[in-house]
């Protein structure tokens, strides 16, 4: 994809036109991108969209276009050295990052930039908007995984996604976090997912008929039979597909499956099944489709609806329940005269007040069971008081960028979705009641000394 | 921006084949765009996303690579004469839509396609996705600024939009439905919507103190001084931006405003606004933001908080109360042998069951009093029942393209928001209790008729 520089908020332009007029843009900062709670009463979320900050950051530079566009702008009136400036601008700093995939926690930081103050400030946007979004989505994906366990999963939310790219954001990371398809054409060829998909409405609408659709339907596409059953009555439906079903047969051909696409979904299913099994079809597969939620599937799963594949749109291309996630983009450190001083943002609201320094993530675990994670300042290290020597341990933070230069080789869509499915397994397997993400004691020194410097 | 016709779902794909191999491609098809239910308890929707529309359906072509990539599929199998079919397609249908900015109801349609069977279906998906999100950001947008009636509305939510194009739209879609303006560089570049910002928590944080910041920025940044105080605390924060002020009216400058971006904004407005009163600031605008909502916005108001201007972001950009409409597209009619069948989807829920024909909608009102809406069939026209001769009337679906040829002058992003704002405002002196939709009598009679032809 192609990225612009100018994707920031005009406040960052503004502040990088202060910084750089008193001098203070080439001092070096430290900002952690994080989110504060977990979406919809879940207890996790899924980190997703680190390749496309790599691509952004690898693009980054103000072309000539965007520059006359913000000499255009009045108010501030930018001088032409700032311009100039702007101009030779590129991203020179460090990031280190969690991989695509990893399960977090509310506060931990999902990246971490250390870079010249400007640049942090026209970065703070760009790099929010492109982790938000993705993660809200491939958190959804990976906990609707979990509940339908090896069922088909299909995201078909296109057209009601929040515009052409939105739909192609949420069909990567719908991937990422577990889905086994897309119906989404540009994603399939962009990013290499499998793309399904048969037939719609339309098509039964088309023909004179619904039973002569579907025979066209298996005539003229016969390598995926799935028929559509509910343009006019699922029931009817049903006994069409059985009957296109035993013609088929009879050419040793098959008939792959139906869906449902509205209705009462669990009665609907097993009426299917029945019919179908009585006829002699228990291969065929029952896949389901329209409005389908989070919830909905819990509950028909619950119900133990004899259904094997689930589609599902707008629930999932918009995270339709909670469409964002509440990342925030702080200041932990900046340098002055080449040491740091450490920064925090108070709120009257505690649970809002920031972590100062440069943190890190340890996770401790036993073999495969997590124990807990600690988050802590990368100058103190963790205090010995909170390592156990039974535990091992791992930085969930890892080099991304060092000096402006990309020093991580970006794993594949599908190592990225596997991995995300085995961090999902170990995690569930291992959390308990409640997973704790401890602050360490440094940390917590920290924090409270620079909260009573305030005062 | 670039398109790409890989927008769409596999299934229009795998239709199309079909279609093509059966020689039924070419039939003339109508189909309709609508929704079904207003979004959050609302009572219009704004149309929005022509524009894209146009832009789509003007580049629609397969490419080279998009034609290697369907070839590389393998579900169904696509024959090397349907791939070099697909290479000339080209978009040559008509499509009736309604002005971007157009006040509109359930079951209208918003657009009309009358196109080739193969075409219409390839369409669907990339007509509902340009044109759902877009209108469910101009419908909030337009609700919120009737709440707010003057005051200035600012849209800030690029950071936690769905994609930097999600983002881009949303900033589009609340200006077209009545904010002022966006802190999006890039809507600002690519829409020529006013730009606005000026400093973030980081700038305070990054000096010795919140007075220092302050007064750097009134240095440096001189020509629209608008200070942020809630870093630390909003009462301190007040305090320094009046210190400032002071300097700056002593060198006959002025302080604009102040923003809160957190607490209680009510109390902290009615603090605000008595000390600057109270120091003589009576110019100086109190702005706030921080997670506003519509809700948020209603109580701030009926409470008489003193506030000037509203800077929405995430409640905005994502349209986090509903994230899409429940936007449609359904077949109306196909032509066969050169006459017209009319087509109808049914549903065991009425209210889903859709309108058959090839359908327009009269608007009636006596001055700028609207009176009702009759949607109706092109081929039939209004019964002569429904029309009361002191109403003028006008049709909302105006051609845009006729044989693929664009017909229509678009109007400037502006004119749209003007139209917009002065459409509400009818609707809004207009509506009573229930603005009334109704069907006419002939398009009441044909859905019978079909409907009885299906049992």
């Amino acid at each position: 994809m192609k990225h612009s520089a100018l994707l920031t908020d005009y406040y960052q332009l503004s502040m990088a036109y202060g910084y750089w007029q008193r001098g203070m843009h080439n001092q070096n900062a430290v900002f952690h991108l994080f989110f504060r709670r977990n979406p919809t009463q879940g207890d996790y979320v899924i980190a997703s969209g680190l390749e496309s900050i790599i691509e952004f950051l690898n693009q980054f530079q103000f072309t000539d276009d965007d520059i006359n566009y913000i000499k255009s702008l009045t108010n501030p009136i930018f001088s032409d050295d700032f311009l100039t400036y702007l101009k030779t601008l590129r991203f020179t700093g460090d990031i280190d990052a969690v991989p695509e995939g990893s399960v977090v926690f509310p506060n931990e930081p999902l990246l971490r930039i250390k870079a010249p103050l400007l640049l942090c400030q026209l970065l703070e946007t760009p790099l929010i908007n492109l982790m938000n979004f993705s993660s809200t989505v491939a958190t959804l994906a990976s906990r609707i995984r979990t509940i339908v366990s090896d069922d088909s999963l299909f995201e078909f939310g296109l057209r009601r996604a929040q515009g052409p790219n939105g739909g192609l954001t949420a069909s990567r990371a719908a991937y990422a976090g577990g889905f086994d398809a897309t119906s989404n054409m540009l994603a399939g060829k962009y990013f290499g997912i499998p793309v399904v998909g048969t037939m719609s409405h339309a098509w039964v609408m088309a023909f004179e008929d619904e039973l002569t659709a579907f025979e066209e339907y298996a005539r003229l596409l016969p390598e995926n039979v799935i028929l559509l059953v509910d343009t006019y009555d699922s029931r009817t439906g049903v006994d069409h597909a059985i009957a296109v079903g035993q013609r088929l047969k009879k050419q040793a051909r098959k008939l792959n499956g139906i869906r449902l696409d509205s209705g009462e979904l669990l009665l609907l299913s097993q009426m299917a099944r029945e019919k179908l099994n009585e006829a002699g079809f228990f291969d065929t597969k029952i896949y389901v489709s329209g409005d389908l939620t989070e919830k909905r599937i819990l509950d028909l799963k619950s119900a133990g609806a004899p259904i094997d594949g689930w589609g599902l749109g707008t629930h999932v291309s918009t995270a339709y329940e909670q469409p964002a996630l509440d990342m925030v983009y702080k200041l932990g450190a900046i340098q002055k005269n080449s040491a740091w001083e450490y920064k925090l943002k108070r709120s009257d609201n505690n649970r809002k007040t920031s972590d100062p320094g440069i943190l890190q993530v340890k996770r401790f675990y036993i073999e495969k069971k997590w124990m807990r994670d600690i988050i802590y300042q990368c100058d103190y290290g963790i205090s010995s008081s909170e390592i156990n020597s039974a535990e091992k341990s791992q930085d969930l933070l890892i080099p991304i960028f060092k000096n402006g230069k990309l020093i991580y080789a970006l794993p594949s869509l599908i190592e990225m979705r596997n991995y995300c499915l085995e961090h999902v397994k170990q995690f569930n397997a291992s959390k308990g009641d409640c997973y704790s993400v401890l602050r360490d004691q440094h940390l917590l020194k920290l924090k409270e000394k620079l909260l009573d410097e305030m005062q």
